[in-house]
């Protein structure tokens, strides 16, 4: 399968800034003849009708964010090649890099022992996965009673988001 | 904070197969002087109290498993470097590994963007993390439409667990 999103991912255009998540859909389609729903069934049930997606960088292992997706999200993620989730605070489906250009091209996913959380090996587009700019938003590490951050930002969120 | 432990774990014995987390909790102390209450602030209030932990193997990378943590879990990964959670099905704080002694020894904390999740690097006591005996919960991969188990299974779970 990663493959086969290999090929998706190079069809689709590596420079591409704007994800047209339908165009890729259709591209998708043609390589797995994926159908309508999801294949791989996943607990939704235990969290309110979401499971977490942790996502890791495909090359150096690095956790980069954790998010939620519902079973839209997870049919789209494995139809698509491209990390979507559902955003809690904006109650929608969210293509991650949609409005940025920094998507997520999956390369692997694993699925854990109860089929109630998600691992996504991923390629990350613009190397940050961080709205604030940082490669990993898990870039606090607790150092005693404090939290002190870990590497500098790779972009200045102020451009890309303009806030 | 890694450092502490790391004197923590060794006081606390490389060899227990049972772990008193009252005893690690007194040893704990010694080292850190915490105090009662977490001093990390997380929000809770996003999932019904808990917050998705991330643990990932300190020197590989590999990610081992997704648990939750409730604040009294946090508090208590804080205080005793041992990796302890909230478990959903048995509606108890859960030290991982306190009845087969394959504790997670925490080498380090990341806290995410939106404190809303944690990542623990750690060292897997037994190496496997899984309860079906597998080093990753996460062992199973996608591929295509079905799912293929990656890797052997490290022990045998009739024998640590009795079924």
């Amino acid at each position: 399968m990663a493959e086969d999103w290999g090929l998706y991912h190079k069809a689709a255009g590596e420079g591409n800034k704007k994800v047209d998540s339908r165009q890729g859909i259709g591209l998708f389609r043609t390589f797995l003849n994926f159908g309508e729903t999801p294949v791989i069934p996943l607990r939704f049930d235990k969290l309110g009708g979401l499971v977490p997606a942790v996502v890791q960088d495909w090359r150096s292992g690095e956790v980069l964010m954790v998010a939620f997706m519902n079973a839209a999200a997870w049919e789209a993620t494995l139809r698509t090649g491209l990390a979507t989730y559902w955003s809690r605070s904006r109650e929608e489906l969210w293509v991650k890099g949609q409005s940025s250009g920094r998507v997520q091209r999956v390369r692997e996913i694993r699925i854990d022992c109860d089929a109630d959380t998600v691992l996504l090996k991923v390629e990350q587009v613009g190397d940050a996965a961080c709205h604030t700019g940082h490669r990993s938003c898990f870039h606090r590490r607790v150092a005693g009673k404090m939290l002190e951050t870990v590497g500098e930002p790779l972009f200045d969120p102020r451009e890309v988001y303009g806030r």
